[in-house]
């Protein structure tokens, strides 16, 4: 069975949107990536941190997805990180409220000895320093790592991310973070540029627009399913990611075509993710949901054409 | 062979983009979709009107490609609607500089006799009474009439546009406007809400984010290609449209599996228009390049998959 280890942040979230507000639930890159990711059969583990004041009830959840929790430090006296925002009536702009670092500003990652060997590693968004420390920590050269990161690092810490993407395969960024980290406005361009930094692919998340999969002189594109209702758009990038890695750890390819696959995987369960706040969608997913959508993804795309 | 009558405005433009300036070439939504439109096996018509001041090798241009300009009226020492724009560096967005009507103003649509039982008619972005004249005007009912409009109308002369709605089977719209005109955010919601107003069939055009359509239940997207070189976005969504009725008159088909055709093939068209000033890249297209792109977009979106 896959492997997959993840590194990412463990929130408390307080978010409102134009559908109504929620507080002090669970968020964070490293939840999203590994509900997702439990989509499919495989051993995954975080690697995060939370302080005393997680809620219980949060931590059942992700044990009853059989998520290894081993490596989610919790600080005693400490406070998790907490995250409020508020997103306007077109859902793609948001005001964040408040960020309290708290119990992740002093992180020390440690994988679990049983992950050093993770056939997949997704270092979901955090310092680029801390995600470089749990490359280091494996003792095998995964098949695949995975980071996702945002422009936050670009701004504050781009040596660093600079750095450390070097170590990686694939790089997951939105388009406006694709532009910024490159000069380009072109995304083929962007992508191709950032080939020359480390990545042998270059996912390139467009939000509901969908996403991009370069490699080479290949390129993949996956919408994003048109949806009645979206309620909050909190974790799907994440919920992208952590198909997109959960599938990849599953199946044992690290083929262009089966990294399509992975990029529709991704696509599908971030459909889910938006229509209710934070992780509630998520945590009771079945498997004939996803399935039935994953139908739906055939059909919005597929089409047989004649040449002239 | 399918006969596609088209109605549009023939503009002589003035454009400035990050990558250069054009003075006083060939646009509107006429040539556009005409140029579009000839890449298929059809008789095409222009109903559309001019000034005395339209350069002569713009004419040959059309003609060239035997689009019949019977009903292209040349006002005597009248001048040729004129329009300047510039657009900003990420080419989504532009200011209009100059809107000079001209012989616009006072014009007087008429459908050439030969055309009056057309198979497809294509009412490109006008004053809604003129797109009504037009139809008024066909002693048969086409199998299709597909109308494009924009937001100018919508806040203008919004009871005529919803009165000439009514009478058509297609609204090709831009994203943006299909939420201004019904008030909802979900473009799934948007189109249902279109369907009430007369449509059977929506498009709704996404620019660089491709274009979906709706029909019924059904929904199929068309990613745009994504391209390293985009020099001037004026006349994608004409050229857009242009590939969707040329095809649909050129096919005797009206199902949602051969419009699925029809919107792959008009955004294969776009895809090439933006790629040069105006009408440059359309005027001399060849079958050749068209065919490698349709299969580049094939390529884009055609996926296997296992369900789990």
């Amino acid at each position: 069975m896959g492997k997959l280890v993840i590194v990412g942040s463990t929130n408390i979230d307080s978010i409102e949107s134009p559908f109504g507000k929620v507080e002090r639930i669970v968020g964070g890159s490293a939840p999203f990536i590994a509900l997702a990711a439990t989509q499919f059969d495989l051993d995954v583990a975080i690697v995060s941190v939370i302080g005393e004041d997680f809620p219980k009830q949060y931590l059942d959840l992700l044990a009853a997805r059989d998520i290894d929790l081993s490596a989610l430090e919790i600080v005693k006296g400490g406070k998790t990180f907490f995250w409020k925002g508020k997103y306007h009536n077109d859902l793609n702009s948001r005001d964040t409220l408040a960020t309290d670092l708290n119990v992740l500003a002093d992180f020390k990652p440690v994988v679990p000895n049983a992950y050093t060997d993770a056939d997949v590693v997704m270092l979901g968004n955090l310092h680029p320093n801390i995600q470089l420390s749990v490359i280091n920590q494996m003792t095998k050269r995964p098949k695949l790592i995975i980071l996702d990161t945002m422009n936050f690092w670009m701004d504050n810490t781009l040596n660093e991310l600079l750095n450390v993407i070097k170590h990686i395969d694939v790089l997951t960024i939105n388009d406006e973070e694709a532009r910024q980290l490159t000069g380009e406005y072109s995304l083929v361009k962007a992508a191709h540029e950032i080939y020359g930094m480390g990545p042998k692919y270059v996912v390139i998340k467009k939000g509901e627009h969908g996403a991009l999969l370069f490699h080479k002189q290949q390129v993949f594109f996956a919408p994003a399913l048109p949806l009645e209702e979206v309620f909050d758009p909190t974790g799907a990038g994440d919920t992208f990611a952590g198909g997109f890695a959960g599938f990849m750890a599953a199946t044992d390819d690290t083929s262009f075509e089966n990294m399509k696959k992975a990029v529709i995987h991704g696509s599908n369960l971030a459909s889910f993710c938006v229509e209710k706040f934070g992780t509630e969608r998520m945590v009771n997913l079945k498997r004939e949901e996803v399935n039935k959508r994953l139908h739906q993804f055939k059909t919005l795309t597929q089409f047989e054409i004649e040449l002239q």
